[in-house]
């Protein structure tokens, strides 16, 4: 296909428009590159702020922004909402589940990773995980809908059982959730309710580990503990949930009844990587070499949440934010070098000076609810109100990169300071007319 | 019930939380009062923006209020989220699909309009309606879906089914519709397809009468053709829509294949009316007096939508926002009324007292697109940019008197300013890991 004078451009078949894959296609802005970006929503999501739209701080699309408009001006860059159904890393193709394909020189697979429930698939249907806009949406209706149920119920154990919420999961999701939920209920529902008193909603936030948050410093554990406690979540550290039914969790031999289950507890890679024929981690990773790429096919990389990595100082990258940009940022730099040395003819030469990633901590943050967050980087560790300024300052700069954002996030500050929570609104009952109010969610 | 010292409060039962029902509910903020408000829903509902939601304008919630936090300081206001399954009027009793049942002194319908489909039913399954935030999401996925499938088709004629909008009813809500998504594939959407040209959508406006908005003076509805035309709708007057199928629309003879068919033609009143065993009109309104009263039941009103009712001085109440919450404000100062002459032990000059509701023409609008309205009040007549400003005030004063709306009037201006679009986001297709990405509405 390449000719001397006027060679092809490489083709690079990204999978997945999240921080990874999408950080990856902006690098790739030149004629150099044919760029195919495939994800199967129309939008990348700017999943730290996931947790608002379930809590109903914040309505879906104030954070997401469709692929299509934010790559609108990089020409040689498609984008695809499409499935992947597999990939045919030998033949280099990517199959969609529309029946087409994809041919790659370079590809870079940056699915990312979905709810995880550690062999317990079943729970699936009782406890909805936080991975998509669509997943924040049930959360968002199952609990409103709850304390409508709540507010005419007659018999007060069924009160009590509408009223109850039950995270599981202390990690950094687990816990902006509960926080959030405390204030959900405690603040924005004050006064709206006649019959019952929504400041008794039981909010209940499971994990398995010794302490919450378990990569954070042990103070700021102990610290965001008792916030959550104050701010009404029961906090209980050291149980495990044994079994989820139908409106029923067992956690540590107690049988609890919750009309609303989140599962905040584990993700899993994309299934995808079970058609690559790799090695693969427990929790369906795809095991990269330090230079992100395939063991056995160097022109395929995996980044982000979907790759299992240690890097070149022997870090084992985490699933957060900023390493998934690093590894975006690291792939385009290694695929932008060989292509140049190519042009060059010194092909043969891209093996020996290929860069291995180092991934560069940022720390780590997460609010614990109105005024407080807790956040530590190397040494450094800060925790209420100045971390969640500093919270607040790191998400800013990113939803100010995330170009027309700005009035989100002014949004979201005027909720806070008003109390107000702008995105209350229950929908997707899919009414019949004349017929009853009994959405599938509430049991 | 009642005691000559301390008199029970009346019993008011507010069906809807509409326009109407919201009016009267607000105004009867007095301990003489226990009011009841009850709504499928749990969101009052900022109808006029409902198609810039459906065009990828506004995200959902941005024009919807929690009914809870707007009546949230009215003590004597309970809000009951449920589903009207009937109302027994001898017996003073509404009966909700819970199983439960309100008790009222007065009673007042204000349920409102849905779509219909004169009698053709089974069209409703291919041809969208837009009263809900459902519907609106509906189409909207339904239309970036389209898009997103023709950007990858292979068959040219399969790419124009795609790329065709069928709006049916050339109304306010139809032109509104119309004009919106002329924008969006020729503007909005410029530059971000690689292989279709969106501004090729062919969007098909379908009118049986001879001319656009049939209330508003002939050269309004000319000028609204003209305008449409220029922005690329094709708009077709004085010919019918006989039969929508599966992606086909016979319009005057003619199949048109689409895959976005939308129904802005009629609207029909509440099924509840059926029930009630009183006069309804050929939609199904209630017959009320000119009081708002049904025939025999001077306690119970008919508001809004819901109401067929002729004012004192002749005029037939057309179904607008301003005679929604004027028959509000006549309910409420009426019901008040009586009751003030009941506690002077006069309630039987009530019936000779009673006022009979004149409804205050407000005048009619409607928006064409960007920067281009239609207004008319009496004589007095707008068009163009003029018209523009002036509708968009009004839905300025509108929105900031719904509390804390502000914000979105701002995202909306600066949305049109900057053509984005902040809600172009798909959701609710609800994957399955690894299956195909074949959401039902895409035929």
């Amino acid at each position: 296909m390449k000719s001397e004078n006027t060679p092809a451009p490489t083709r690079v078949a990204i999978l997945g428009g999240g921080f990874a894959g999408l950080e990856l296609c902006k690098r790739l802005n030149s004629p150099d590159f044919d760029v195919t970006l495939v994800d199967r929503q129309n939008h990348h999501l700017f999943q730290p702020l996931l947790y608002q739209v379930a809590t109903a701080g914040l309505a879906a699309p104030e954070i997401a922004q469709p692929l299509r408009e934010i790559v609108s001006d990089q020409k040689n860059a498609h984008v695809r909402m499409a499935e992947v159904s597999g990939v045919d890393l030998p033949n280099q193709r990517v199959d969609l589940a529309d029946g087409t394909a994809i041919e790659y020189d370079y590809l870079a697979i940056a699915l990312g990773a979905k709810t995880g429930y550690f062999g317990n698939g079943g729970w699936a249907k009782h406890a909805t995980g936080l991975k998509t806009l669509d997943d924040a949406m049930r959360i968002r209706r199952e609990v409103l809908l709850a304390f409508e149920r709540a507010e005419t119920e007659p018999d007060p154990g069924e009160v009590k059982r509408l009223m109850t919420i039950v995270v599981v999961g202390g990690g950094p999701t687990g816990v902006e959730l509960a926080g959030a939920f405390a204030e959900l209920t405690r603040v924005v529902f004050e006064g709206d309710f006649r019959r019952i008193d929504p400041s008794e909603a039981h909010i209940i936030l499971v994990e398995a580990g010794p302490r919450l948050l378990d990569p954070f410093p042990e103070d700021l554990s102990r610290y965001t503990e008792e916030r959550l406690r104050k701010a009404g979540v029961d906090v209980r550290t050291g149980v495990r949930v044994e079994q989820i039914s139908d409106g029923v969790v067992r956690i540590g031999g107690q049988d609890v009844r919750a009309a609303t289950v989140i599962w905040a507890a584990g993700v899993e890679a994309s299934p995808v990587t079970k058609s690559l024929g790799v090695p693969l981690d427990r929790a369906g990773r795809v095991i990269v070499g330090a230079d992100l790429s395939l063991p056995g096919y160097p022109n395929v990389l995996a980044l982000g949440d979907i790759a299992a990595c240690t890097d070149r100082c022997g870090v084992r990258v985490p699933g957060l934010c900023p390493a998934a940009i690093q590894m975006g940022q690291h792939a385009a730099a290694l695929i932008k070098n060989e292509v140049r040395l190519k042009k060059k003819g010194m092909a043969d030469k891209a093996p020996l000076v290929r860069k291995q990633f180092a991934y560069r901590d940022k720390g780590i943050m997460a609010t614990i609810g109105r005024s407080a967050a807790v956040a530590a980087t190397g040494k450094f560790k800060m925790r209420g109100l100045i971390a969640w300024l500093a919270w607040l300052f790191v998400h800013l700069l990113f939803l100010v990169g995330f170009k027309n954002k700005v009035s989100v996030f002014l949004q979201w500050v005027y909720s806070y300071v008003t109390f107000k929570r702008a995105s209350r609104i229950i929908m997707g009952m899919s009414h019949d007319d004349g017929g009853a109010l009994s959405p599938p969610e509430i049991r």
